[in-house]
């Protein structure tokens, strides 16, 4: 930003689209994906060495979209795409690019060119891109720096991994509170350097301690002569420069905050954080449970296929040793299974059902945990819904499946050992699918993360020993 | 906003909360969650009926953290709170109250407070609380309101629910292209009837067809003479009022907007969304996978039990068809079992893990689907990738069990017999996990709601047969 005057510099970084905005509909299809045959028409012309051409196809896409299409092409096309429309190369398109797919162009591309984007980013998208590198590619990109730039990107660096100091962005605008609303705006208009992303201006004292805000909004409908303390908003959530992102977000959330100062254990102000910076994370903390019930990590199909096979295989091993546990309960029942081989037909229902109604309360759980739902003020009353719940659903599902037996096989002592043992794995499912995670969040530990390998486990053992043990009880074999 | 000063206007309406920031250290955790001994003196308040003590408490509370202390209370308890703490009820208690707990306060509170609570909201917020009354209660509420209100509400509940037309606000600002940075801070200084809460200004030609938008902090940025022509961004990412809020929150996502303008069919602008709304629902539909996977429905910890038990019950109903399916295989073997009981023991362990693994590359495939990371053009990709994970872990597991079992049982047959199964029931798992949610989605149907109940069955299936099977072609039984 060197012009001299303001409306120019304005003028220069607004995109100029021409008078009809963008018709996308030959490359986008309505759930606004990149349409597979645009896709292939890249990838042809990729193949066929026609750079032109590419250039041309990719040129008017959005940054968002250049950045899906990175992810949708192989990993070889990746780089020969980027060397096809260096220029169109935006901050913006970085910043939207997945992790893993960034890293691995991030790699491939010489130390001058990161240095080159790394300087058109805001410090936040800058430090998402060099935290990936080893230390050594670090500081030969970091070397190529403007000494201002570095220092921003080193003290971010400096901060915990995924912590609000990774995250804010230093360009922001902060005044003292004796300035009125017309001596704002002559400030904002008259220096050049000033940050151009804001939807709100920071008030703080002598100490740099923020003491208020003002959402943009105010100031436009705020006659000159106002003093900006009388504008502001004295109530504001400030965040601590090492909150966990994730907390960060629950915050935006709760708040429905647009931004929001950071301040550090001095209580200054050191950046903000705006909306658009934490939706990506309010995204992925709230996808991830599923992912994580599951085993499967992260979940991130970019991921290298060596860490996403470590990564499932260390969780289907601990479930292993779970399954043999609960086996070694048929083990003791091999006698009896011998004898009537159709309670080993059977047996599976019983604790199959257990698994899938475990899954259901800690699928709920889990999310009523991560959205700070589920608290110490309502643990009692949630245990007891959800012990109605398996009461209720165990009745059912232990009627149904004992009638079905009596009437298949014409054994109604079958019906009711087999009817009665659901009823009880029911019960163990729900009192399993609350506690353990309830527990583990207590212990400190991700009940996400955890939680499953304990319910299957308990529903399964539950499961093979009622009903296999009933079954003995009642003499049946 | 009856003022005609309008700076007194605006100090009327921003928070004065003294010169300290709120301490919240003796109500909120450091999770930020309201401390059960917080909630419990409350409670201890609300029983012995000592309203002023209850007022007293709940009063320095964030209207977020009110709307948290309501979902905290017992259902009985809430009505009690309400009455003791009329005048706290603000529109922002009402806006961030869980819609079961605000279904169950608007039902117990008669219409005309009702129709005062919904005269203070933005009409998003109007529709959220009025859209669950039914069509008696609703036209009871709607007649108290004063005509503008009532015409801005009604329009809103005739478009679609879920769809953006009941997601956006009217109160927005749009004005001509040929207006002057000046002039438009003039308009928004001297007509008191404008909106407070905006973040974009939108530019209209004269059809009212959006041309343009402007960032408030370009405006402020720019000098009065400059045309809002000069400074605006043609490029806009424009909703349709029929957009289902999921693909609306999918879009704010992608293109990381603070604000959009909401187009009618004619392409008139009708309304804007603003990003805080939309947070709530980037956050529920991506935390939602993990519940409509299990079978949880929205999972949601406030909604009447007897919906609970319904959505549980019924996909138990479905498992329990797929059960019974699973364990017929297992009686098309019991002879074998009989003659040797021990594969019934082993049999639940190649069952049990093909299940783990399905659920796994279910739990990532469904991800990428709602994330539109996964589309057409890398479906074969992600197939192959599937399949080498599937493949790698299925012969490290079918290693382990197989050694395990040879040794445990001094049997080298059956090792290589389970080992094999488990290596067939991981690809099964593979396949099935991508194949099931990538042919629904095709179809149109939602993969995260009806995926897990096909592929565990064919885990189940695949794990008994495969396992029995050869078992019986080894001569094992």
């Amino acid at each position: 930003m060197a012009t001299d005057d303001p409306a120019l510099s304005l003028l220069a970084e607004a995109p100029q689209g021409g008078d009809e905005p963008r018709r996308d509909g030959d490359r986008l299809d309505d759930e606004n994906r990149l349409k597979s045959d645009f896709v292939r028409r890249v990838r042809d012309a990729l193949d066929e060495g026609e750079r032109d051409q590419v250039y041309d196809l990719v040129e008017p896409l959005h940054p968002a979209d250049i950045a899906d299409l990175f992810e949708l092409l192989d990993a070889d096309e990746r780089p020969r795409l980027a060397s096809a429309i260096t220029d169109l190369m935006s901050a913006d398109v970085i910043a939207e690019l997945n992790d893993h797919v960034r890293e691995q162009l991030v790699e491939d591309l010489p130390a001058e060119d990161i240095a080159e984007i790394a300087e058109q980013l805001e410090t936040d998208d800058a430090v998402a891109m060099l935290e990936d590198l080893d230390e050594a590619d670090q500081q030969a990109v970091l070397a190529e720096l403007d000494p201002e730039d570095r220092a921003a990107i080193e003290s971010a660096l400096a901060y915990p991994e995924e912590s609000a100091g990774r995250l804010m962005s230093r360009d922001f605008i902060a005044v003292p509170e004796h300035m009125t609303v017309g001596q704002l705006i002559d400030y904002l208009r008259e220096d050049m350097r000033l940050a151009t992303e804001f939807w709100e201006v920071f008030i703080v004292d002598q100490r740099h301690h923020p003491v208020g805000s003002c959402a943009l909004s105010w100031i436009l409908r705020a006659p000159r002569p106002v003093a900006l303390a009388d504008v502001m908003k004295r109530d504001q959530t400030l965040i601590p420069v090492t909150m966990d992102q994730e907390e960060v977000a629950l915050r935006f959330q709760k708040y429905a905050l647009i931004s929001a100062a950071v301040v550090d254990e001095a209580g200054r102000l050191v950046g903000q954080i705006t909306v658009d910076d934490v939706v990506h994370i309010i995204q992925e903390e709230a996808g991830e449970d599923a992912l994580l019930l599951s085993g499967a990590g992260d979940g991130d199909i970019n991921e290298p296929i060596h860490l996403t096979i470590r990564t499932r295989l260390t969780w289907l091993v601990v479930n292993l040793g779970t399954a043999i546990i609960a086996s070694s309960v048929v083990g003791l029942f091999q006698g009896a299974i011998a004898r009537f081989a159709l309670l080993a037909v059977l047996m599976p229902i019983v604790s199959g059902m257990g698994g899938n109604a475990g899954t259901q309360t800690l699928a709920v759980v889990v999310r009523a945990l991560a959205t700070n739902q589920l608290t110490e003020s309502n643990t009692l009353r949630m245990i007891w819904r959800e012990f109605r719940i398996a009461l209720a659903n165990g009745l059912s599902l232990g009627l149904l499946i004992g009638l079905a037996v009596a009437t298949i096989f014409g054994n109604p002592l079958l019906g009711a050992v087999i009817g009665s043992a659901m009823v009880i794995n029911n019960l163990m499912a729900g009192c399993a699918g609350i506690a353990v995670p309830v527990v583990l969040d207590r212990l400190k530990i991700d009940p996400a993360v955890s939680s499953a390998v304990f319910v299957t486990m308990a529903t399964d053992v539950m499961g093979f020993f009622s009903f296999l043990g009933l079954a003995v009880l009642a003499g049946l074999a």
